[in-house]
């Protein structure tokens, strides 16, 4: 009993360390913190291992439901989470891994997260969070601004309302898109004479309300697949996303949209929005956002622009006219965490109309007070980190014209790529670059012949042994660890619209050399070439 | 020309560095980020101002909505950032501080904060995050099996299961909520003959299929306001989360719970969902959750525990029976960030059902492809950060018994707390702690006494003049800068149910010591004296 109560004592002397003695610049942790700062790439490259492991291999480090009852040292523990995490981690900031939208991080970005988790304030209301909130206020403004382009006066008079707000922080993309038709639901069914509007009396109501025969959200057959999970969760159902046809640029066919809204309008089915993409996630191409806008003003619906991936273009005055139309969007949904170099968890939709969150707004007695300016009254979520601190920095110490080289040289990049795969014979590029987007995949020249002349029925074979080869291609060479390229399914017009296997890149990351571009075709070419089975038996056909 | 074209190569050289050159540890940032290394707590003392600034004045910094089209230096940033936002941020890990349900974090979670940084994952699939996706559904068992302790099998079977999820992990309590609701939604709506689910068809559809005239969600008047906001975005209405009052210990009165169910049924409106507080945000009581599982059996309906603020109590053997039952529910929300002590940003909801969530599964081609691993099929959100790793760790280096002694420190510390309330002649306390919340307010011994031989008018003038200085002797106390308490309304039994303003206190800082306690309520009884309006007009009524 007595060494109980002694074991006890101790731990709860360690427990108290642990909150108020910081670990020892010696320490393993602080070790490793040094090794962070002094050189990022060099420890992430030291520490992931390179080749990959089966992910079933992996689970098995993974694999107790118990919560220890030991307690670990916090050295212990962190050479376990090096051995056993972060080796087999993603080298998501390499430059050779240009499948993903996660790419480099600047290196003032790691101390200052440091900064924002040490402060630990929580941006749902201003008790909590004090000046992050007039600064997550200001970021919002500046980033409706870069959208909108509004006068200074709207600004002034908006930016900080306590009843308004030009936009709403979150996690990510999809929280965004989900918000930005929640506001559009709210505002398109709401209050009316004794009606008291979808928020509190829910979907059935409101539809009957309104004599309505249901809604629809489209948008292009590209659109990101949140916009259905936004349908699912918001009571309208994944059925009344209809997806529109693209044209060969993987650009919305504006006069299937026109021709779709008018069968709806006949059938009483109320457009709920419709949604423009800047920047699809498959090929990085861009809607005819103004033809758009155009139609949403004719059949008065709301226009909701998908920008997460594509939305910083606008920092680039040299392509920022890709989005023109993109000022006359109801919402506009940015993520900073892809090409704003922010760290992941930094996602916001933008409204044009200060007023239009009025409609989701929530209030509670000891929290979010009415006139309160608590950012957390017009958010989907709550308690919230101050993540809104780094865009913050970034947009202050890259600054406009900064971010605008980083994009350029982005797209010139992608279109450089683009170049070296169309001269290069054995590989065919499937979609061209709009921003820093491109697809492709390996077709050796005697094989893209043969698809040229072949009819519908022989194309669909090689085609079919096409998709395997690309994949083994992929699997192979994300698997040996010197670089990764994504691979996707995409309608391709020179096929009859039929679906393709591609390789997907993101070409993102400052530090990708032409060098490392070569390379990776260079790699591509020995893997299939190590491909036994589907290289040699296409070969076959089309020389035969 | 020529200056121009230098001009730009100069600063894509200096955005090369920016990703490529560490801060100098000699630099102003490298130098912040030592002195928060060495001395967190000290740092943020030196830095945040004391007094309070009206945020009025501190928007004032953060008024202009154009994004800079110059670079700042990043040492010239950082003063600007310690100048402007540091000095007025909230001191949330203060051990006065102890209005807040956010508090002190461990040391080793500012290093490991930078890691994840550094490593930049996103959980929403296994390609830009392989190992995580194993740790985090390693956390979401972890956290399963303390909830509903199931045997080794089942997590063997499920924990790693693709098609399957034990819970989903999100940036808080309230995407938590939503989520279980969510999935508690699709569930009672599922597919059926020709019906193709909620998911699929929406909410219209579904209610005219099954025939119901609407749906409900009960919880407690104590229910944190995210549920009303969760029925507003599924569709459903605020007005359909039915507030069902609580007996004088903040508990739902399960008769009349029961009650309404019937009454409900009668009326064919469903009940989705019964939700359980454990912890109610603002006195921390417990509802009677066996009970409660009970009546949702009766009427086969969803139960889901709300434990965002008391779930941690799991991990105290002593106390967990406090939320005895909580097993027996379909779902159970618990935020990390708050008694788990992990930063902002980490919360999660944990199905008794593995297969629960199948109901909103979400598929796409380039990712979340069937039978992939990808979190990202089962969650609301899409990118996502690896918080997962904060909990991981906490959890190996705390443990479970090193959680249990914070735990119960904190529940002993707001008994104690209670006691010298209770003790002290100007002091009224209003709720008693089940966990460690609770609430008082001053009230001198003379106007306790005339409070409690009075009638209800007499009360009512009383309670209205002590709101007035409980307010005062709040925000004076915030203003002051040295400590900090909140403040909330709550119908209170004694008072004929009616909402009395009281200070509401949470103690989980386990470096708040009771010499600080004793400091509060010192202060509070000085400045009730500066009070020169409403105190000496409460004594002359109470003494006449």
């Amino acid at each position: 009993m007595a060494a109980n109560k002694r074991k006890a004592k101790a731990t709860q002397e360690s427990l108290h360390r642990i909150f108020t003695i910081p670990e020892a610049p010696d320490s393993t942790l602080g070790a490793i913190e040094k090794e962070m700062s002094q050189n990022l790439a060099g420890f992430l490259g030291n520490h992931i291992v390179a080749t990959d492991k089966p992910l079933t291999e992996i689970e098995k480090d993974f694999d107790c439901s118990s919560i220890p009852e030991d307690p670990s040292f916090v050295s212990d523990h962190m050479r376990h989470l090096l051995d056993k995490l972060v080796s087999q981690s993603v080298h998501t900031s390499s430059p050779s891994f240009i499948g993903h939208m996660t790419s480099a991080l600047p290196y003032f970005i790691l101390p200052l997260s440091k900064l924002m988790v040490g402060l630990n304030q929580n941006l749902v209301k201003v008790e909590t969070s004090k000046a992050f909130t007039p600064l997550e206020r200001q970021v919002l403004g500046m980033m409706h601004r870069l959208v909108y382009q509004d006068t200074e006066p709207f600004y002034d008079e908006w930016m900080h309302s306590a009843n308004h707000s030009l936009g709403a922080f979150c996690s990510g993309g999809t929280v965004a898109n989900i918000t930005a038709l929640w506001v559009a639901r709210n505002n398109l069914l709401k209050p009316d004479g004794d009606f008291k509007g979808i928020a509190k009396s829910g979907l059935f109501k409101a539809l009957t309300h309104y004599g309505y025969n249901g809604l629809a959200i489209l948008v292009s057959e590209r659109g990101h697949y949140s916009l259905k999970k936004s349908a699912d969760i918001l009571g309208i159902g994944e059925e009344s996303v209809v997806a529109i046809p693209t044209d060969e640029y993987n650009k919305i066919d504006c006069d299937k949209l026109r021709k779709k809204c008018e069968e709806l309008e006949a059938k009483k089915i109320k457009v709920l929005s419709i949604v423009g993409v800047a920047g699809t996630t498959e090929t990085g191409n861009v809607d005819p956002l103004d033809d758009m806008a155009d139609i949403a003003q004719e059949f008065s619906c709301n226009f909701h622009v998908d920008a997460a991936w594509g939305g910083a273009t606008l920092l680039s005055n040299k392509y920022r006219g890709i989005l023109k139309g993109i000022e006359r969007a109801d919402s506009v949904t940015i993520d900073a965490h892809k090409q704003m170099y922010v760290p992941m968890g930094a996602g916001l939709v933008v409204f044009k109309n200060p007023e239009a969150v009025a409609s989701i707004e929530h209030h509670a007695e000891y929290i979010l007070r009415k006139g309160s300016k608590d950012l957390g009254s017009h958010t989907l979520e709550g308690s919230r980190p101050g993540m809104a601190m780094l865009v913050y920095a970034s947009l202050h110490i890259i600054s406009r014209p900064g971010y605008e080289l980083l994009i350029n040289h982005s797209i010139e990049k992608a279109n450089y790529f683009a170049d070296l795969i169309d001269a290069h014979e054995d590989f065919e590029l499937i979609t061209r670059p709009e921003l820093c987007l491109l697809t492709y995949r390996f077709a050796p020249k005697v094989i893209q012949e043969y698809l040229s002349r072949a009819n519908e029925a022989e194309q669909d074979k090689i085609n079919g042994l096409l998709h395997k080869l690309t994949k083994f291609i992929q699997k192979r060479q994300r698997e040996n660890g010197k670089s990764f390229v994504s691979r996707t399914r995409i309608e391709v017009s020179r096929y009859q619209g039929k679906k393709i296997l591609v390789f997907r890149v993101v070409l993102a990351n400052p530090l990708t050399s032409k060098e490392i571009l070569s390379d990776i075709l260079a790699e591509q070419c020995e893997l299939a070439s190590e491909s036994v089975s589907f290289l040699p038996e296409l070969l076959d056909i089309c020389q035969a």
